[in-house]
């Protein structure tokens, strides 16, 4: 992997944000061996509507935690797409979700739109558990790029959510990976 | 208040710390209209059954995002306690377990051993709450220092926890709040 790989996760407030991050921040320190520092930042730009939710990882030492332009974002709703999109890093891939990000301003970046939303609500049944689809989605992404194996970040998923929901969870993150096949 | 100042938890995994700087960051911001930035930092340091999670809050921005010199730490296990008190902030707070932390290393900062987890357990009757009954402590500590009002960590506490368990986290709260009065 190169030096450094950041990746952003933003929606609205209740859309599980800070957990995504925190699960792949864990993914990569306990499961993969690499250093990660995890993030949220509020201030005046981040209420609205907008919660963003940064994870760096880096074989390497993190000398600065923020992520300033993402490699990867993965965007939940239209306050947050319009916001944050223009910052995605050269080369840098973003994901929305196909149900509340309906218009996505012109970007360089590699976009995909995605049924996040619908699959939480229709195939497992709980969009409560859309930031586990989401989390499906960056396993396929970051393992297609060699930097983590889906694996690892399944295992951070089932040690970090409560006894007793680790098979909704689990087939979340199953349907947000198949969703990037 | 001052321009900035750090707060850090620290404990074992399953504690809770992330959650407990969650809270905080989220009521600065929210509640307060305070800047403010939270993280975890997962590195070879980080490893070790020691967890820790840190929030910077501000009136103005903030640049560096990481507890370098917490003017308050409050730490819930031993390995913890002798990684980190060192760092305490000049004139800085350490509030630590008195069930999980038996021995403190010599230290300039101010220490309280307070019954946290006891608290958790005896009083609310559930271990888990660990870090409502710190967060209690916390609030009543940031009061006292005039940065922010215990109501606001209050409600981010309410906003933040799963439906249902409201009101055993509320208790655990205030037990916390009284366990430094």
């Amino acid at each position: 992997m190169r030096d450094r790989y950041e990746i952003r996760f933003a929606g609205s407030g209740g859309q599980g944000v800070i957990l995504a991050a925190v699960v792949v921040g864990e993914a990569a320190a306990i499961f993969e061996g690499l250093n990660s520092v995890q993030t949220q930042s509020y201030g005046p730009e981040a209420r609205g509507g907008k919660s963003k939710s940064e994870v760096v990882i880096s074989r390497g030492s993190i000398d600065y935690p923020k992520a300033t332009t993402p490699d990867l974002q993965i965007i939940l709703n239209q306050a947050s797409c319009d916001e944050f999109i223009a910052q995605t890093g050269k080369g840098g891939i973003v994901v929305v979700d196909d149900t509340y990000v309906s218009s996505v301003p012109e970007t360089e970046a590699q976009v995909f739109s995605l049924p996040i939303v619908k699959t939480a609500r229709e195939k497992v049944g709980r969009e409560l558990v859309t930031n586990m689809v989401a989390l499906g989605v960056t396993a396929k992404i970051l393992e297609k790029k060699g930097l983590m194996k889906a694996e690892s970040l399944k295992q951070a998923v089932l040690a970090r959510v409560p006894k007793g929901t680790e098979e909704i969870n689990e087939k979340a993150f199953i349907e947000g990976y198949k969703l990037m096949e």
